[in-house]
C-alpha cells in the first residue's frame, strides 16, 4: 500500500509569451521574424518535444497580455521574452504569474527577459549586466555535462552573431550553472541558469536577440526545448506553500495561522 | 603599483530595528522585554562585538521607522525584528532598504522577521513555513563548521523553551546553510542561511521570540553578533549594481544605457 | 538538421551491491532480513519501477565483488550498503567503480555506506557523523519539494525504529539538500543528499539499517527508488573526462596531452 | 558567562611549496623566475599581506618535500604550484596534507596544481580540462563582488599572456565561483573556486604558468594574497572530525566507536 509515482498525463502545455513590439516597430526584425519571435521560437520547442508538447503563444497586446487566470491554470510552462515594453506589463498579471510559478508552473526566461518584471520579482536583485550592441560571437560552454538542459548540445555552441551581454550579472548564485558564454570582445556571461523558487523551477538562457536570428540556431532552440521540459513541474498538484500551524503529535495536519497574536491577548 | 586592500576604518555602525508592538499590547511580554526586544538583541551585539560596534536602535513608531535615507547610508548593517505590523511598515521605506542591501549594505533577519516585506523582496518566495507555539526545546546544530557565524558557537545550542518553527520553509535554496534545528515535536527547521543579493549580505537565524526570554541566551546572541560581523559589507564602497554599456576594448569605462531601440530606429 | 535527444532504450539497469555479512553472522538480522538485505532492498526498488528497470545484486563474497569490468559496464546505477566489511573491498574494485561513476554511472550510496572506501573518494573528506544505536524514532523531512526524488514522498516520512546518525556528518556540502532528518533524542542530519562527481550523479540517503526493519518500509523504498531512477544518467555514452589540448580555432577536435614539457626541452 | 570569539593571535603562517623543476630544466623559466616560482609567489603573499603573514617555502627536493608532521602543524595556509612532477610526491605527505586541510588547515592550489595528487583527492574527480599553450589573452571577470577574495581585484583582470584553461573543468560544483576567464580562442574557464572539505577550506586559482610572468602580475598576486588570508581557519583548534557515539540526552561528550558489531554479537 504505497503512494503511486506521478506520471504526467498528456503532452506538457507550454506558452510561449512574446512582448512583440520591435516586430511591429522595426522593419528588420518584422523582415527576420516574419510571424513574430514568439512564433519562432514557439517552432523551435516544437521542432524538439514534438508530440511531447502542446506549444501556444500570447503577447502584450492581448487582453491581460493573453495570461488570464484560466489560461495559466492550465498551462505547464511558461517561456518570456520581452524588451522594450517591460513597464507596460501589468503589475497585476506579474503577480498572478508569480503565483503561478510558486505554486509550480515552470517558466524561461529568455535573453532580454532578465529585466522582466517576473524575473526581477522572483530573483530579488537588480538584474542587470554589462552590454554591447556589436557583432560579437557568443560561445556556450557546457560547464554542468550531467544535467538534463545540457543533454544533446554541443561543446560549445557557437552563434556567429549576437550582442554581448556580460558580468558583472546581477542575479543571486544559481542553484545549477549550466552555460558559461564569451564574447568576441572577451566577456564571459553566465548564460544558462537555474532556479527553485517554491515549487517552481526556473531556467534562464540568454542567447537570443531581435537584432539577430538567433532563434533560428538549432542548438538555441534545442536548449529552450530542454529547459521547458526540464522547468516542467514533477508535483502532480500545483500548489502555493503556506504558513500553517501544527499540533504536537499531528504532522500532517495543519490548521490556518490565526494571526500574529494569541488567543486573549489584549489588543 | 598595486591596488591598497580595504581595511575597515572605525567601528561597525549597526542599527537593531524593532517592530516594538507585543510590548506594548502584552503585558508578559513587556515583562520579558521591558526595555523592548531591540534593546535587548542590542545589548547582545555589544556584549560580543564590544568596541568593534557602535549599535543603535529604531522602531515602527519612529518618522519613517527610524529609517530614512540619511540613516541607512551610514549604517553598515541593519537587523530586523517585525511580527504584528509587518503591514504597517511603509512600501517607500521597504524600498529604500532594498536598495542599500543591493548596494552593500549588510541584513539579519531574525526569527518572525521571515515574513517580513524586506525579507520576502530579496527572496522572492513566500517565506512561510510550519509553526506551533508551544513549549518545545530547540535544538540548534552546526553544519557549516568552517563558517565565521559559527565560530565560538556550542555544537549544539539548547535552547530549553521556544515555539516551533518548522519545514517546509518556502526560501531559496540558500547560498550557505550553517544552522539547522529540531524541536521536541520532531521538526527540523533550516535555522541559520545566508544569501548574497546584489553587493549585500544577507543572514537569517530563526531562533528568538517575543513569548520567551530567547534573546538572553548567551549562544543566540553569539550568533546574532557573528552574523552582523559576517554581513558588513567589505567593500570599500556601497553601489547598487547598474546595467551599462562598453566599448569592445574597454572593459571599464561603462556608459548609459540608452533605452530599447536603437539610435535611428522608427519609433 | 539537428541533433536527437537522447531517449533512454530498454529498462534502467540497476545492481544493488550488499556486504552480507550482517546477515551471516548475526542470527537477529538473518531473521529479519531472510534472502539478505539487498534482496529487501531490490524487492523496494522493483516494487516502485517495476518495468522501468532490471534489479540485480552482487556481494562482497562474489569473485570481484560481484562487480567486473563487464558487469560495472552495463550497470547503469549502483546501489551501495556496507558496514561491518568496508576495508575488505578490494582497492582495484573501488577504482574500478570510481572511473565508472565519474563516466556516469549512477551510485546510491544507503546508510552505513557513509564510510564505504568509494564514498569516501568521490567525497574526499572523512565522512564521520555522530551516532547512537537505540531506538529512535527517524522523521525525514523534505526541503526541496521540486526535486524528482520527493516526489510521492509524504512530508514527513516517519520511520518508528531506527538508529541516529546526527550532525556534524563531514561531507562536502551537498550539490542539493532533499531531506532533513529528526531523531528522537533532538538530534539532526542531512539525510538526503546529491552530488556529481564527472559525469556521474550520486546520491546518498541515510535511513535504514540492518538492526531495524526500514528498508520494509514502503516510503524509504520509494525514496530509494526514485533516487535509482533519478541518478541514471542522461547523457548517451559513458566516458571519463580527459584533459585534451585544442588549437585555436577548433573547438571540438582534442588532441592527447603530451606531458608537462613542451617539444624541444632540454630534460 | 560567554564563549570568547577567537581572535587570531600573531600573523599568519603561510608555507609556499613549489615543484621547483621547470626552473631546473628549462632555462627560459630559470631567466623569468630566476629564484623560482615559489619565491615570486612568496613576494607577492607579501606584498599584499605585509606583516600580516610570515611566508616561506618548500621544494619537492627537500626532504620530505619539505612538509613534514612538525611544519604542517605549524602551518596555517599552504599554497601548491606543481606540474611536471605530480607523480613524485610521496603519497605519504599527501595523506598528510588531507589530514591537516580536514582538520583546518587552509589550501590555495594555483593553476597546474589542478592535477596534483592532493587536490585530486580533496575533489573526488579527475580535475581534467581543457588546454592549449599558446599565447592567449587571459580575462579574469569577479562574479561574486561580495565576496573576501574578490576586494581590491579590478573587474576584469586582463593578463596579456597566458596559456588556455578551458571547460570543461571536471570539478565538484564549487561552494563559491568566484572568476571566471576567457581566452583569445573564446574559451571561458571557471578560474577562481572555492570548497569546504572537513574543517578545512581551499580556494583554486588558475591564472598562473611557467612559461609567462604572470606571477609578477599585481592583481593576480594580490587574489592570491586574498585567498592566503580567505583560507586560513576561523577556528581556534585544528582537529580532523571523527565518528563518535552519543548517549541519548549528552549533546557534548561522544565515545568512542567500537566497530561495526555490537557487544555481544556473535563474531
Amino acid at each position: 500500500m504505497s503512494i503511486v509515482m506521478k506520471e504526467r498525463q498528456g503532452p506538457l502545455r507550454v506558452v510561449v509569451w512574446g512582448e512583440n513590439r520591435h516586430e511591429q516597430v522595426e522593419p528588420a526584425v518584422a523582415k527576420r521574424y516574419p510571424t513574430g519571435m514568439h512564433q519562432t521560437i514557439r517552432e523551435g520547442i516544437e521542432e524538439f518535444l514534438g508530440e511531447k508538447a502542446i506549444v501556444t503563444t500570447a503577447t502584450l497586446d492581448e487582453p491581460e497580455h493573453g495570461l488570464t487566470e484560466e489560461r495559466l491554470a492550465e498551462t505547464d510552462v511558461l517561456t518570456w521574452w520581452g524588451h522594450a515594453a517591460h513597464a507596460e506589463v501589468d503589475d497585476a498579471v506579474v503577480e498572478r504569474i508569480h503565483q503561478h510559478v510558486l505554486a509550480g508552473m515552470g517558466l524561461v526566461v529568455l535573453h532580454s527577459g532578465h529585466w522582466s518584471k517576473i524575473f526581477m520579482k522572483l530573483m530579488g536583485t537588480t538584474c542587470t549586466l554589462r552590454w554591447r550592441s556589436k557583432h560579437d560571437r557568443e560561445v556556450v560552454w557546457t560547464v554542468d555535462p550531467t544535467h538534463p538542459i545540457a543533454q544533446g548540445i554541443p561543446h560549445p555552441i557557437v552563434i556567429e552573431e549576437q550582442e554581448m551581454y556580460g558580468e558583472f550579472f546581477d542575479i543571486p548564485a544559481p542553484d545549477e550553472l549550466i552555460f558559461i558564454s564569451s564574447f568576441t570582445g572577451g566577456e564571459v556571461f553566465r548564460s544558462g541558469c537555474t532556479w527553485r523558487r517554491g515549487n517552481g523551477k526556473i531556467f534562464y538562457f540568454s542567447p537570443g536577440d531581435q537584432a539577430y536570428p538567433v532563434y533560428y540556431h538549432p542548438d538555441v532552440r534545442h536548449v529552450i526545448a530542454n529547459g521547458v521540459e526540464w522547468a516542467a513541474s514533477d508535483r502532480p498538484t500545483r500548489e502555493v506553500p503556506v504558513l500553517l500551524r501544527y499540533t504536537e503529535g499531528d504532522f500532517f495536519t495543519g490548521y490556518d495561522y490565526d494571526g500574529p497574536f494569541e488567543p486573549g491577548d489584549p489588543l
